[in-house]
């Protein structure tokens, strides 16, 4: 783990000099779409052009104005750009790269922006040399262009994963694009970031969406517990389920893409899940000090502030 | 469940008339600590009595000006207060209560401020007639007479549950005060109440506490996985975890005390974990596209907004 050089510091927001040329954005959602909003008010791009498999997410990123011009496919709108960013979900992203392979200037820088990185970074290059893999630690609960905003990016970590086959003119490339739109980037390997992602994000979706799930079962049933369930409205179920608001579809395919590390990780939640409710079952006070002392305490080492 | 008369709406929420009379708060802490700021600065008590088993606390919230003096032992606050708050962990209030009875005026009020409330009652009626159960839905993960303020039950629901030895006065007086602190009242059944915010608040805890010991137990084990976990810093994990920063003390007590609720409300989520899990070990998209589309679902019918 590399902090990037000073030429790609927070503080150099906007581009130096002419914009680098057209943008192709591939998947124009919440991230896709603050990719094209946040290079183009940098300065760092010409034309933006737009591809999505829904018809009616790339209607509404045109009217919107997050795209100049709707592309005929995810090929023609790579087809001359200078910058493709590929911001579909993670497990779409090998064939995507094929299908896009053939219409690529020789020039062209082509990132991704997934939340999995070494087996998508690996299915990228297969077929694309110029690549480098990019995960912005940014995007809320919300989806779509709607969702989609210029100052996404601003301050948020966003990690750089090069591997042995990235040529070094790109990582520094990718870094200062970035950093236009305001994003401070980090380079780190690809498998150290899937085990620390996994952590630090992946889990604790599984544990928004099976605590949205549990209670949407209570929910279910109905009856004064329902109605009572629907009145009271509290901050602690909304802030611990918040992230289950997120798209299903991107979330499916970054679970089942880092299942290698989710699923020791889920093991861990699901056994101090067990541990906590032996002690209840118990009647163990000891026990529960002891463990939401430790808890709390772990808490405060990795969550900042 | 029904909504307190109008008498206690929010918008009346200065006191009216003469003070009760001295405010007695046991448990000097957040909880009860905002009810002395938020009902002296209502006009509603007069002197504010305090006393906790921690001799520093007790100290602190004296030196910012929470309680105007410092008693020798509960029972000592307790004699001659017009209004006693019992605002310790629960499954101290029964002890608490048989230790106060004797010193209480006839006319006094007393209420606690408990997260759970059937077998509180319970402990405390045993004890004082004279007594409404209370839970404000208020609160943050922070504790101690520092995080007090006279703001903190505006606008948020306060629960009340009255018994049938609960003389019909007192639940007026309860709500009146509750409204002077800028609180909604809202009664319901005891049993009802610790059954939803079972699903509603406790819960949420239990994968709060269970989530920050897992990913606690990744980072004890140091390295650069350790250290990028703690560089990270995502929002997700600090959202999701944000009420396992709350008082230990005060979770070991609710988990303990609202057991019979609690069991099956864990089994629900780790039933639902488990499922998410098998889902992504066999690679099962639509099984996962379900899932988390339902659970998504789900949220958005409890949680406002």
């Amino acid at each position: 783990m590399t902090a990037a050089g000073a030429g790609s510091a927070a503080s150099a927001r906007r581009w130096n000099g002419p914009p680098i040329g057209p943008l192709a954005v591939i998947g124009v959602g919440q991230i896709g779409g603050s990719v094209a909003l946040a290079a183009r008010a940098a300065g760092a791009v010409g034309e933006v052009v737009g591809w999505s498999r829904g018809a009616s997410t790339l209607q509404r990123a045109a009217e919107a104005g997050i795209i100049d011009r709707i592309a005929p496919s995810a090929r023609e709108a790579a087809r001359g750009a200078a910058v493709v960013v590929l911001a579909t979900p993670v497990l779409s992203l090998g064939a995507l790269a094929e299908e896009i392979a053939p219409a690529l200037r020789a020039d062209a820088l082509v990132i991704d922006v997934g939340s999995v990185k070494r087996t998508a970074i690996d299915a990228v290059e297969t077929h694309v040399a110029r690549f480098v893999g990019c995960h912005p630690l940014a995007g809320t609960e919300r989806s779509g262009p709607d969702a989609a905003t210029a100052e996404l990016f601003a301050g948020r970590l966003c990690i750089i994963c090069p591997t042995p086959r990235t040529p070094p003119d790109l990582i520094a490339l990718a870094e200062r694009l970035w950093s236009a739109c305001g994003a401070r980037p980090l380079r780190m390997d690809a498998a150290l970031h899937d085990r620390v992602l996994g952590a630090a994000s992946h889990l604790p979706h599984v544990a928004a969406y099976a605590l949205s799930a549990a209670v949407g079962a209570i929910d279910a049933e109905g009856g004064e517990t329902s109605a009572a369930l629907r009145a009271l409205g509290t901050t602690s179920l909304r802030d611990t389920t918040r992230i289950a608001a997120s798209s299903p579809a991107m979330w499916r395919d970054i679970f089942l893409d880092n299942r290698a590390e989710m699923l020791p990780l889920i093991d861990r939640l699901a056994a101090a899940i067990a541990e906590l409710r032996a002690a209840i079952a118990a009647g163990d006070g000891a026990h529960l000090d002891a463990f939401l002392d430790a808890a709390r305490e772990a808490r405060g080492k990795v969550v900042p502030g």
